[in-house]
């Protein structure tokens, strides 16, 4: 955790927070910090700073807050990922967070196995947390946009062509010839297909809407390792 | 799993092989293959083709095999990786490997757990299984060579200048002002250090022989983050 993220319920004064949950506990047992140390915080979708413990007791921590930063710039790029199994999701969101992407599209594909969407995993509080454990890594404080669409053919008939506009638009693809471009420099819409790939069905799908299929070399990676090589490629 | 790796022992004639183990299983059950499908293989340390399956019975298989293909070229990289704990070592040695590293070295720092050098992961059969895990991703069949190094200061005095040699080399450093270089063209020796970085002291070991502190932006990256980020960046 390189941020402590705060909310706006944990303010008892504009500049004191006060918290007793697993940010408390984190800064008590492994943080091991005691009063007057320093922490970086921030508010969740708001500014960075500083925050010094004036008490850290057995059971809460209180903080005088002052801040000066502004968060870092989002990632300009929008995420389209076939649902991955639910280990695997927790990973590759939390990577995506922690590399400042703040808006994930999880679509379904025919390689998705379709039990992967009643995982609890899915549920908006469970999202939430894991991209906040991003977040704290990145020392941000820009939630991501997420968004569920579990029927491919409506999602990209209806709603991609929009999604995608005038963004230089890629589908990450193992076969492609076209390597994937690197320092794009400019708003990217990049489509993840599931372990095994997206089918030709589905690549001729997003190539109609715009996009182009690109490879990162001849080898096939995880989408855990695909993800984070995929976004400092194109960055 | 996009290539079977086989091994000398695996060859009862010149042109076939026979399997009964994790393998095996992974043919009978997860790919569900039959009698005359083919799938991609790869004898280790040596080339790729195809095996068509010929027998396949509830506890063996058997292919006859053809090698047509070279592995995939090596990446001209020289992996040094603080030792991470266990559960993120597995990860990251298997996105190293299916990158297409084939050079790793883990070594000690100051913030690395003392405790992490007695797990029973950095057995070699452990090891080899991880990264043999890596090669079959990646359809590769090269085997990268792995060294633990439980002592900082006679690694980087001793060792490092030779291993680092007229590379590229770069260690990894949230707080660096130079960027990660792009697209680098050349074999680079990278250094990527614990969670919450290496400590000073270790960054100016670094620095004296040759290596530049190197950032992929203002968000700190947790390792498995990197380790891909880093590789996608700098290839």
């Amino acid at each position: 955790m390189n941020l402590l993220l705060l909310f706006d319920r944990d303010f008892i004064q504009t500049d004191t927070v006060r918290l007793h949950d697993r940010r408390w506990q984190h800064v008590a047992s492994v943080l091991r910090s005691s009063v007057g140390d320093e922490l970086n915080i921030g508010v969740l979708n708001g500014p960075v700073g500083r925050g010094t413990i004036t008490q850290l007791t057995a059971d809460a921590l209180e903080m005088v807050v002052v801040f000066d930063q502004q968060a870092p710039a989002p990632l300009p790029l929008t995420l389209i990922l076939a649902l991955p199994r639910p280990k695997m999701l927790r990973r590759v969101l939390f990577s995506a967070a922690s590399m400042g992407v703040k808006k994930i599209y999880l679509i379904h594909a025919a390689r998705v196995e379709k039990s992967f969407w009643k995982s609890p995993l899915l549920r908006e509080e469970r999202l939430q947390e894991q991209l906040m454990l991003g977040l704290e890594q990145a020392a941000d404080t820009l939630m991501p946009d997420i968004f569920l669409k579990p029927l491919f053919k409506p999602f990209v008939e209806d709603e991609l062509p929009d999604i995608s506009g005038d963004t230089l638009s890629v589908v990450a693809h193992p076969d492609a010839e076209q390597p994937c471009p690197r320092d794009a420099n400019r708003h990217i819409t990049l489509a993840v297909g599931p372990e095994g790939g997206f089918i030709p069905y589905e690549i001729g799908k997003f190539v109609s809407c715009g996009f182009t299929p690109v490879s990162m070399g001849r080898r096939p990676l995880r989408v855990e390792t695909a993800v984070p090589a995929l976004l400092a490629r194109l960055f």
